[in-house]
């Protein structure tokens, strides 16, 4: 990994450091509306002027190519260089097409991610993975860029609504079942009213820690990186339904029922613990709103086939043996797919 | 460099092994109206259904990120997935907006790059510079991405018009200059009407040897690598001015009249042979048309102040002390350059 992840209870002073030798006037800050309010007072940027901020609009909707041109049109006018640093403070919106935006700008600029909501903090603070949506795909569009720092200050989380901490949660989860069985029973036990607290920040680093082991070990997602896909594979079709019937989602309450999906299969294929996944399962169903689009197996089926983590004909899955025991491109047939998702809670 | 680039003079022989492996029905191609002929037949490529084949329109104005999103579009649509191959045959244009869409979509598929005008064969075949114009600047939007691998076949210069010839001989002249004073000597006495020729393939060879020998040292152009920015300075601000006015000057004729302003400045500031300055001041003047656009100095002087290689304020040439000793980065006053913009021909 070449970025730099900091975690701490200072962001200002962190993004401060790594800010240490960069003319004042070469910092850029992209926000959305629901981060604009930190990125001036709690990331210590209250002297970069109106000219170089720029508020995106919030939401999966605005992480489009269109955004990302604005992007570039605004650094273009604003005669930013490649020695200039674009600091993305917000969610995974933000921090996406930022990164993507960054990096295609002259063939690449700085920049330093400052994640704002939970999602972001355990899932894109590292990885490097960019991008857009397009043609009602997620990410369809975007590059594998590694910011040059990443600040993690879970005091920001402070105003986060509910239902987002819930969507970063389910990250959690599974960065967990891919890590041990206690680590699950850790983070289903979490205490979500303190996590903007001095405690919770260990929870998220060791989070974090989970995801940077597989993606150091496979930074293009060749092969191995792809065990960090467990719940994603029902879990993007889930959300591109949502997004294609403008439905709102978030990516976590997807990736919850894509787990169910992916632990009922791990129990019949692979000979998962049936106890842990009902743990899990009750959890998901206890936590999360139902999924409506469990309902349409036919429509998530062919989604599935569309994502770009298919190799080959069909769909393949990420299963678990067990906890912290995963098995990527497990092929799954259609009937035994259809079945999955009608347990689906 | 992670591509392969194969010098021969049997493309389809060489893309064949390359693609060897690969589902016929996993082979995308991106032409432009030029050089579609040979996409179907001296590529072998006649078993790839026009659904998997796209024209972009010829020239600069294509090279939009209009034209990369209707590449996405359709890669979308065909359903190409990360193990899919895109090959880009054709000019610079095609193999730069390919390479870029190719590097973006999906966050990465597979592309070959078929370079087919002298100008993409000695310079955008090695080096990963891909991208498009935005905001009326070159390549304002791309990244660095080498493709799997490039064909060099210079038998299928044979149609090239003369102007397009001239365009890449600018580029080779340039490489020369960077080698030594008997390549330099060697590419000005070049028999262009061999250009398709078995003789010629040589030249070609040598050229892009020593392009990669500078891109080997600094993959990124962090430093190093500018040394091939010798000519362009002043040769982008030439095609930046021509762009936006609607003008056709190609790459090479700006890169010539720029290259006449970098040794005038080598001369002055760094002792460069006055001689050899001459001789290819002369070469310049007696090969490539007048330079409209040098009348207007402030107005490229401005143009210069925007380019992507400038790291700090002020503008910054790549000269040479003597063939094969190129200095970076080397501070010019806006005078001077008014003065040596006035001596181009």
């Amino acid at each position: 990994m070449r970025g730099q992840v900091v975690f701490t209870r200072d962001a200002a002073g962190a993004l401060g450091r790594m800010l240490e030798g960069t003319a004042e006037e070469e910092v850029y800050v992209l926000a959305d509306e629901n981060s604009r309010r930190w990125c001036v007072g709690r990331l210590g940027l209250e002297g970069v002027p109106e000219a170089r901020r720029l508020v995106m609009a919030a939401g999966e909707g605005a992480k489009s190519l269109e955004t990302a041109a604005r992007v570039w049109q605004w650094l273009s006018e604003r005669g930013a260089r490649r020695g200039s640093v674009l600091v993305n403070g917000g969610g995974g919106g933000v921090t996406g097409l930022g990164g993507f935006a960054a990096w295609c700008f002259k063939r690449g600029v700085r920049h330093i991610n400052v994640p704002t909501t939970l999602l972001a903090q355990v899932d894109a603070s590292v990885g490097g993975k960019t991008g857009v949506d397009f043609n009602g795909l997620k990410n369809e569009v975007g590059t594998f860029a590694e910011p040059e720092g990443v600040v993690v200050d879970n005091g920001m989380l402070a105003m986060l609504p509910r239902r987002e901490v819930l969507s970063g949660l389910a990250e959690m989860v599974k960065h967990a079942l891919l890590d041990s069985g206690e680590h699950v029973e850790e983070v289903l036990a979490a205490d979500l009213a303190d996590v903007a607290g001095a405690g919770f920040l260990g929870l998220i680093e060791q989070s974090v820690a989970v995801k940077a082991r597989f993606v150091r070990q496979d930074p293009k997602e060749g092969g191995w990186r792809r065990a960090l896909n467990l719940g994603h594979t029902a879990g993007h079709a889930i959300e591109s339904a949502a997004l294609q019937r403008g439905e709102a989602v978030t990516h976590g309450e997807a990736v919850a029922h894509g787990l169910e999906a992916a632990l009922w299969l791990s129990v019949r294929k692979r000979g998962f613990d049936a106890r842990l996944y009902g743990r899990v399962r009750e959890f998901v169903r206890r936590t999360y709103p139902r999924c409506e689009a469990a309902a349409e197996g036919d429509a998530l089926y062919a989604l599935m086939l569309h994502d770009k983590k298919n190799e080959r004909a069909g769909v393949n899955f990420t299963l678990l043996r067990a906890p912290g025991e995963p098995e990527i491109n497990c092929y799954c047939e259609r009937e035994e797919i259809l079945e999955a998702l009608k347990e689906i809670g």
